[in-house]
């Protein structure tokens, strides 16, 4: 029956979605009469000498020109915004400038990178790294699949301190720095191997979310898949953080065990809903796939239902809850088991239409704005409704005990947006976007409530769509996850590129493309289109480029950005040796322009090296690599810095040690020559 | 008496190099008004309309408008030209678009990088990777420092059919094909563990040259320092290239033992030229360092004399000489010793001044561009001339017996360009392009000979200097490298980036500066910053987009990108399944939007996995990622391509198998179980 089912549905079903997705592409494919068909605004503009007859020769418009006068950054000039982009899966993290769109920094979090000496013997690199396996197991691991970026926040405003983001891959969470825009730690989920609900801050940072995704027996012991309702579960996550030492404290973090629903996206709530964590799901039909045998593919049978369940989770409670100690131990962390959730109060559901992929809070808290993605409408909850609807008591209850709130209820209001949406965002203006995967195209709607004064529009009320190439994800707008957003920019994360840029064979970049919503009403114009050849930029933050002050270089000459402080082994000019003692060699180097001290180091074959090198420059920029062939070591070393690797001396030969940073004319001197004498 | 040298030296060198250095940056160092400097064109930019308020608000000057309407590409548009930089110690490849100088693509060549799928259980990039080994040591080699990008060339001419680079860290040399922008083959030489002057392929890609860099015992087998002189060498290897099978032939590839002075930059003769090489070197003092026992740094130790060496090769010959046999073994690989090179007629050394860091032959093969950086002139060899006096045979020899011709014999022409050139390119005007590191500027100056009648100026004079930001090291025109070279764009690598963007911490991004050469005379403006934050990006070649015809999909279902024909695991929908034998399980999957078949994997723990998945999509940019958590696996499967993984289940448990990349709405659903049950 069931086979029966799967090949009935099969052919139409695949055909369907090509159809349903090439229909949004040929929509706009090649096309640029969509942007031109956006309304005009007062004074066209033109161009006049020189450049007019360039222009003309190059078929600008003059909305091209209009764009190009609001992006180009002319040499020296600043960005007014820092996005922080997921770099997907490359494991890393993009920092781009807006409005030039333009990528000043790449942050090496969950993937070795050697431009940064990011897990290429670096010590500090290599702990870092090594946190993130599992516990127990001698695999490493070493990408991951970065999904939401969070900046710090202070009274739910970002303070430009420091970044958080997750692994969906294997479960983790990594900690940035933005003093050195350096990862700090990551730590490994010990009841998960996927997450996807993560990061997000709460309004002061003392949490930081990690919502699950795939369903698994927690811990992800092995339990029949037959036994999929019993023994699977979802969780939610909370990481207790320490601003202070800048460090997640995993002893005083806790879960939370969830029905084996699909966890998606969360938000934190802020202001109205402060000590409130939102979180979407999808799979409620609790499918488990085998197409194979005849079942609907995981793409069927997790949409069968109209409604899924928006999570809403008590987090004041839930963080009184686990402080209580009424929890279970998995695999050494605590956990509040879902009977205990549900009794404590700390759970509620409420239907959010089919496949949500975005659940985002207002900047006020109020409202909870929901984008099924099988549904053309986006559903905006109400924080009130929600707290009146919880104190009613009058639920109904799915098969686990969850309490289920009345949709109609919760509900403040439904706008039809377009196919497909996914995830919204905030301005200034009252507007909200959200972004619709299929047309594929970013809509800008009213909210009501509080907001309703700040624009000229009808409350709840789709206001203008602009076209993006193409399938749109995530959206990010300037400070748009904060209490009070910027507006003038946002910034579309599409996932296919096709014919937006020169063909570079059969795997495209992605294509995030900038959009100013500065002006209220209709125009709300594409004027950049950024190609990002990498892992897909899952999702974004934009903050205002004046809260960030990042170090130029080090503090003290000896530092060690693990430690935040002076390295015992930190090396003055005139302090440089090597020490021998049985077979352990230990070298203490310094760096400056241009070369390194020693510049012969004689060992023997066998020895176990220890090798310190601190650049000992103060000059901003006057970063020196070293390189050793063979063994596989390239460090980054940063004015100020100090770092240590380690090696056995397995390999004996002639190596010339060398700096992979141009750093003067003399650059290609500064070298020097490891021997490594032959042992017995 | 050296120890006291250098304490007397030391300081005051330190110092010397930081002023220098120092004074290069404060002369443009935030500061616009050089640019502004630069002559006025006839008609002045300005901009009306709703353009012109945002261009005062934003303080974009008339010649900041011109950039923008030079360099700005909308949506859709596509860029003239495609610059390939090497991303230096990243290990990986840069595709630019000009004039836009977006990034378009990233290409993985020696750093596993998981966004291609490569290095992250693909069995094709492992054991491309794996190529690049050490041969006999079991140290994996994950990283690399590329240098200099080759792309293949027909008679002279950019093809757009490969792309060749190399490690200069571990000495090796990649081949990426142009039609899916992926490696394919890394050789490691078998003689030398680092390299410098490569990559650069002869007028029709027989060859691929890899000269060497610090001096070293041929197959770095140890040999005491001391003994520099006597048992150290430098090296130069020709690669034989097939571009049939699109490989390096490792069999039918040679190299040429040189004294151990330091080889660095190298070029191939072409049209007059042609069959002839020519590579700089330095460090003809032959220093061996030891600053820490009072030795004078390399800098100073390897700066002491006014002239190094300018090596000229006879290609053809030594093919001949090559095989015919008159070689030595050095592990495996077949050197002609340099008494036979010598003896033979295969190598030349001319004087060339100070440090050199650039050897470039002039688009009729006539003229070789030599920069010693620590002089400040251009030196121009004459081709003609060099054979003159290689046939007039009056030669001096080095202390290795190498001949050496008479400086004044065989120079054209020298230039007073300013301080610290570094790289020559050329281009369609008969202009020069010279970088100075240490201005920081590029230099025009004209060329003469055939090029005289190309422009109004008089023959070998400095034409014009434009400031870049800052420490440039090479450059690179359009075609630059060719027999015809285009004009139009020069991009300046620069090394040091500084004030140019805002601070992201002690590490900075590169600098890459779009000039416009388009205009003869004194105009040539910098028009586009770029940062690059990754490796040092130390040289590029630039090609003219439409010789570019890249596969957009691979040509049919099943295709392996590494044997270049379809896949004997190729599986179509329908044929999927998994067999067990013994404890081998081989699993057949297909993917297409938006599921994997399979969906349902179990398997038991300690089976020996293999595991083939085909992409059979047929649509431009439908690739689809595939990740295995824990076990480090993270595929890419563009359309039509089967990868085949391999591992042992040693890790009992559930684990959510997903796609990667945002393939429709329905993406997330694209998930399947691989369930571990526990072993005995």
């Amino acid at each position: 029956m069931k086979k029966e089912w799967f090949y009935r549905h099969k052919l139409l079903l695949t055909s369907l979605l090509i159809v349903v997705v090439g229909v949004g592409l040929l929509a706009s494919c090649g096309d640029k009469s969509d942007e031109a068909a956006a309304p005009e605004s007062s004074g066209a503009t033109t161009v006049s000498g020189d450049a007019a007859a360039i222009a003309e020769a190059r078929g600008l418009t003059p909305d091209d020109i209009l764009a190009a006068v609001k992006t180009y950054t002319p040499s020296g000039m600043y960005d007014e915004y820092v996005m922080f982009a997921s770099g997907g899966h490359s494991g890393q993290v993009y920092v781009v400038g807006l409005p030039s769109m333009r990528v000043i920094k790449k942050i090496a979090v969950f993937t070795p990178e050697p431009w940064q000496g990011y897990g290429y013997g670096a010590q500090d690199s290599m702990e870092i790294l090594a946190e993130g396996n599992v516990e127990g197991s001698d695999r490493e691991i070493t990408w991951g699949d970065t999904h939401h970026p969070a900046l710090s926040e202070t009274n739910g405003d970002y303070d430009g301190e420091f970044l958080f983001i997750n692994d969906k891959a294997n479960g983790r969470v990594a900690v940035i720095s933005l003093k050195d825009f350096e990862t700090k730690q990551i730590v490994k989920n010990p009841i998960a191997l996927g997450d996807h609900g993560g990061t997000m801050a709460t309004p002061n940072t003392e949490w930081i979310i990690e919502g699950g995704q795939y369903g698994s027996p927690l811990g992800w012991e092995y339990a029949s898949i037959e036994d999929y309702e019993a023994d699977y579960r979802g969780m939610i996550t909370f990481w207790k953080f320490d601003r202070e030492s800048g460090r997640i404290l995993e002893d005083q973090s806790f879960a939370i065990e969830l029905p084996p629903y699909w966890q998606d996206v969360c938000d934190s709530g802020k202001l109205d809903s402060e000590g409130w964590v939102f979180c979407n799901s999808f799979n409620t039909e609790m499918a488990t796939g085998g197409v194979e045998d005849g079942n609907p593919p995981f793409e069927a049978g997790a949409s069968q239902q109209d409604m899924d369940y928006l999570h809403i989770f008590n987090l004041d409670k839930a963080v009184e809850v686990a402080a209580a100690g009424k929890t279970m131990d998995v695999k050494g962390f605590p956990v509040i088991p879902l009977d205990t959730a549900i009794e404590e109060g700390l759970l509620y559901f409420a239907p959010e239409p089919k496949s949500p992929h975005g659940v985002d809070v207002s900047p006020d808290g109020q409202f909870v704005t929901v984008s099924g993605k099988l549904d053309p409408h986006v559903s905006v909850y109400s924080f009130d409704k929600i707290q009146d609807t919880i104190a009613a008591g009058n639920f109904e209850f799915d098969q686990y005990g969850v309490p289920i709130l009345n949709f109609d209820d919760v509900l403040e209001a439904q706008i039809e947006v377009g196919l497909g949406p996914l995830h919204t965002q905030y301005d200034d203006k009252g507007y909200a976007y959200t972004s619709l995967f299929l047309e594929p195209a970013v809509a800008r709607w009213t909210l009501g409530g509080d907001f309703s004064d700040l624009n000229d529009e009808e409350d709840w009320t789709l206001v203008q769509k602009t076209p993006v190439q193409y399938n749109v994800g995530h959206i990010a707008a300037a400070e748009g996850d904060t209490v009070s957003p910027d507006g003038k920019y946002l910034v579309s994360l599409n996932k296919w590129a096709i014919d937006r840029f020169l063909n570079v064979g059969p795997l495209l970049p992605q294509n995030l493309q900038l959009l100013d919503i500065s002006e209220p009403g209709t125009t709300m114009p594409v004027i950049y289109d950024l190609p990002l050849p990498d892992g897909e930029p899952h999702y974004a933050q934009i903050i205002k480029a004046d809260k960030l002050d990042p170090w130029e270089v080090y503090p003290e000459i000896g530092w060690n950005p693990r430690t935040g402080e002076v390295d015992e082994n930190a090396t003055q000019i005139g302090e440089e040796r090597i020490v021998r003692d049985g077979n352990n060699v230990e070298i203490w180097m310094t760096a400056v322009r241009s070369h390194f001290t020693p510049e012969r180091v004689e060992i023997k074959q066998g020895d176990k090296v220890t090798w310190h090198i601190t650049n000992v420059e103060r000059a901003y920029d006057a970063t020196h690599g070293f390189a050793l062939p063979l063994y596989n070591i390239n460090l980054s070393i940063e004015p100020g810095e100090t770092v240590t690797f380690e090696f056995e001396a397995t390999e004996d030969g002639v190596f010339s040690y060398y700096c992979t940073e141009f750093c003067s004319a003399l650059h290609l001197e500064m070298t020097g020559y490891l021997l490594v004498e032959p042992g017995e």
